[in-house]
């Protein structure tokens, strides 16, 4: 193993999880053996296991990153707003943009791989829990500021109730995805927007 | 093989089928041997071969009849409706019953072991997918009635649209559940309705 700053072993490191991902996303979690990590990573076996120690520590990594990145995503993309008004825009379009990412279904797949893993996987569940978690709290702090900042009616909006129905949204349309044709996604999106300006009633 | 008519073979079946459910919510689909549900179904194994020839076979059964009892159970609950806002009503009260139903975590996992299996079983992710459109096909009639009984907006609402939308937060919702105690399910459930009455902006 060659001597490596502390900088570069978490640059090396954050590149094996992208190599890892690119490996669970292209054939799932079970059939990804070891050496197409290698390969895809550029390493050997040897110096993959001074990183991550199995299959299982790399899989709790790629979710650890992937929520890390999707919270770091949409903390930028309010750190960018103005105001609640235009923080929830920005929320809204990078929420459309996600769902017509083309790597979407396959990270869905994988999602769903991993929450069956998580059945027999205690920890792995945790893990995937955690990272879920993470995007809700993060939610959370959205709605809050909507309320603060007289979007949303504090007498009716629970933060943390409301968080839960976003992630629900979020997950409930990635998994409707992979139902086929008669799921209509950008249908499903428009409603979302309508039902959340309460547009859906006649008035 | 003793002679049955054929609504005693249809009886046997169904009696088959729901074993087969209850060793496949109790086990999961893969842990679930051929074995135990000849046990649960009080049949010999060549018995059970003459319904069905394979566990997919029977798995295949199982997502189709889940998804003809729920098909089932709202059009019951609509038939005894007098109007749509009564009916709205009733197929609200029996989302918020299913989703308090114990046996829902179970249903979940089998669900996501289902959409696994699919990924690698194209006759399967088929079935499951004809499964999930034929609750879709049913609430867009809801939404349809809806719209027809001046309830929706007819400018802003359209059926699959919304059907699409509100199949993706029971689904959500479900696998929401399986994620642990930062999840607000009572809450997440509360929002939505608040959501669709148009509640949640501050006026």
């Amino acid at each position: 193993m060659p001597k490596l700053k502390p900088e570069e072993l978490e640059t090396r490191r954050r590149e094996i999880i992208d190599a890892a991902r690119a490996c669970f996303l292209r054939a799932g979690f079970h059939r990804t053996t070891t050496d197409e990590i290698c390969r895809e990573a550029n390493i050997t076996p040897g110096g993959l296991y001074h990183y991550f120690g199995s299959k299982e520590e790399l899989i709790a990594a790629v979710i650890e990153r992937s929520a890390q990145n999707a919270v770091d995503r949409m903390r930028d993309l309010i750190e960018e707003s103005m105001d609640a008004e235009s923080a929830f825009r920005q929320v809204s379009g990078f929420f459309s943009e996600a769902m017509s990412d083309p790597d979407m279904d396959n990270s869905t797949r994988l999602e769903m791989e991993i929450w069956v893993e998580g059945m027999k996987n205690e920890r792995l569940m945790e893990k995937s829990q955690r990272a879920w978690a993470m995007r809700q709290k993060w939610l959370e702090a959205l709605v809050r500021r909507g309320i603060e900042d007289g979007i949303y009616d504090p007498e009716v909006v629970e933060p943390r109730a409301l968080a839960s129905l976003l992630i629900a949204i979020y997950l409930g349309l990635r998994f409707g995805r992979l139902m086929g044709q008669d799921f209509d996604l950008q249908g499903a999106i428009r409603s979302m927007f309508m039902m959340h300006a309460g547009r859906l009633q006649a008035r």
